[in-house]
């Protein structure tokens, strides 16, 4: 992606203007978090040998059992690590062992009885009991998960070796091109709360949700069901409003940690947990922005904003539909104004719409209106306007209230090289 | 395509290598109906200046008013013909008009008064009422119609000018690479009954329906409701079996003629209705195969097996899924057997599968079985298979009994080639 594109008067919010503003590592400008570590977490990362080359699994060690919650992938085909953990977590985590490389998908009781080995040795190893490991893979599917890679890893943990947040991120890399990581800080009372995570994406990107994991810290104590309550508030309009290439994975998850001592007290107060709730939607959706702005061959993030539609889900459904069109998504990536593709992808999505109420801009451009062109149409604003980096396709169905954000990728010749030749 | 890979023992049923064995202009061998004419229906095909070279309309006139019936893209934003013909056909047809280069869709009430006074001059010139006119177009959407380049080719319809069915055929392409035209004849007592048609689609090609025109002729005197009931039989099995990219257009139209004189007696003997039926069938299936075997920068066909589904909404549901994959498309085009993406596209389409019931072949290799890849697959076989340029992917979910085949096109450099740079 070019860098050279200017983000400004994108018609962003500015909360959205200032992830792209900051000094990065990412085409979009996102902040690189560099020497992020914490008492309650202790990160590790080894070269396992999953992939060839680079860092390919991550563990964290928690001083103490710590609480956690998460959401996974509603596939079918779920990765030997989602049902491992459904089975086996009861809420509580002492270590968490994340390899990428390999997704340990589609393997059966073997890639399970794989886990049941690195895992047991692990807790004894780290001194906690089976049921306060949780685990993740991320990879090729179908391949059988040689435990042995991760298990030699053990001894070699000492202090010395400690990482920080960002190889962390690093560690469990697949296509992405760059580590993703976000932070946001708290005051409650007098003292200073973290809430920080780290995400992995870039292909099979789509609710629910993508090869997409994510681990997001609360330096503060919060009880189970207020975690739970938290996490979903936000999956939505976060993790669960992007997508690459409509495709969902085996592997997906995002956990959600409560970082504290025993001794310390339980975050009840209501002002405190809303506090908590806005800056943990925004670590959530710096994340998740991080990993569609990665998405596969990647040249235009598509921000696309429905409203006017009768029910939250026809908005969603109109939102996913342009999101996930190939016609939509090759148009933006040719800087084609082709609004023609674009309704129709809003007429396909859902049958009861009526077509002379929808309103369609190019970021401020009306180009549609009243069932037909703008007949003040600016055909050279608009050539202008898909130049841009970031394109804001704005949908008014004029029949209800609601609305939908979701953020797309467009489709490139760089999606189709990687991925016809992924594996070799 | 590459013209010299074998198309034999794909496991192709022997209809389906009939198609492909035939000579032909197409890279899957499909028949190429040279000289065929009728003496109910001729055509006339003009270069009205839609397009930059090449005919781009196409009358139809019938020697009397015949019967007809058609079903139509669901969209919320149908194009202007379908709007005009939903609401003025009353059944009968004296003038077919079809334009490509133009889609003459989401143009307002501009687009449906060029519709009417195209129209009008038609019915007076063919000599006929506005409700046995009916009209099609196909191209890019949103630019407003000149009627004027239609009603200017009128004066120029004579007996010398007329065209066969390939003609016409050819002259409502768009991003075609070849003309789509089908035929089957049958003998009622001992008379034959010819079975004939035309089609075009390229891209935006999904369920319910494609950019994809379909007229189909049927030389025997058949009432409206069995016209209907024949056309709804064979509609699923085949213009909405069939994918290039998931994208449904504003525009789609099949429509089926009795083509016959008044005094014809009709056919309502139940054993010639069964064998009318059956020779529609294929001649249905003939075009909607040859559209998808057209579809944009095409290099392989995936046909897509689903069986033992607990009910055909999940077969499809699954069927459609891999069909809509861009990660499957591309490991396809590929030449890559990744079987695992298949494994996504099967478990996030449904959740209520069972991952262990699973198998999963190429062809009649089997890759995946019991949760796991198969014990003794074959990479070297499935290797040499995934050259082929027809590829079987057989799904057997092993939890009911239903079944669904579908027709996809993978996703090459040349589908975003083409698409990236449409209107340029």
């Amino acid at each position: 992606m070019p860098k050279n594109r200017s983000t400004k008067d994108l018609g962003l919010s500015s909360n959205e203007r200032l992830y792209l503003k900051r000094n990065s590592i990412s085409p979009f400008n996102f902040p690189l978090i560099k020497n992020l570590t914490s008492n309650y977490v202790k990160f590790y990362t080894f070269h396992a040998g999953f992939k060839k080359k680079h860092d390919d699994l991550l563990l964290a060690i928690f001083n103490s059992k710590v609480r956690v919650v998460a959401a996974y992938s509603k596939t079918s085909t779920p990765s030997a690590p989602i049902i491992w953990d459904k089975k086996n977590n009861k809420g509580f985590c002492k270590v968490l062992i994340v390899n990428s490389g390999n997704a340990n998908a589609h393997t059966g009781d073997k890639g399970i009885e794989a886990i049941n080995i690195y895992a047991k040795i692990a807790a004894k190893k780290f001194n906690c009991t089976l049921n306060e490991i949780l685990v993740s893979s991320t990879g090729v599917i179908g391949e059988l998960l040689d435990q042995e890679k991760i298990i030699k890893t053990y001894p070699l943990i000492d202090k010395s070796r400690q990482k920080n947040l960002l190889s962390a991120a690093k560690a469990i890399m697949t296509t992405d091109t760059f580590a993703k990581t976000a932070i946001k800080k708290i005051k409650l009372g007098t003292k200073e709360v973290r809430i920080f995570g780290f995400a992995k994406g870039s292909g099979m990107i789509f609710p629910n949700m993508g090869t997409m994991l994510a681990y997001i810290f609360i330096e503060a104590n919060i009880s189970k069901s207020i975690l739970k309550n938290l996490l979903n508030s936000h999956l939505d309009q976060s993790f669960n409003s992007i997508s690459v290439d409509g495709d969902t994975s085996t592997s997906d998850t995002v956990m959600l940690f409560s970082l504290a001592d025993h001794e310390q007290k339980k975050i009840i107060n209501k002002t405190e947990i809303k506090k908590i709730s806005l800056a943990l939607k925004d670590v959530m959706f710096q994340l998740a922005l991080q990993i569609v702005c990665d998405g596969e061959g990647i040249s235009k993030l598509m921000i696309i904003n429905i409203s006017g539609a009768n029910n939250y889900v026809q908005a969603s459904s109109v939102a996913f539909s342009i999101a996930n069109s190939t016609l939509v998504k090759t148009a933006v990536a040719g800087e084609d104004a082709n609004w023609g593709r674009l309704i129709m992808a809003i007429g396909k999505a859902d049958n009861r719409l009526d077509q002379k109420k929808i309103k369609l801009k190019f970021g401020n451009l009306l180009v549609a209106t009243k069932g037909q062109m703008y007949n003040a149409i600016n055909i050279k604003k608009l050539n202008t306007y898909m130049k841009n980096k970031i394109i804001q396709i704005n949908v008014e169905l004029g029949i209800g209230t609601f609305k939908r954000t979701v953020y797309a990728s467009d489709l490139t010749h760089e999606y189709i090289r990687i991925n016809s030749d992924y594996r070799s």
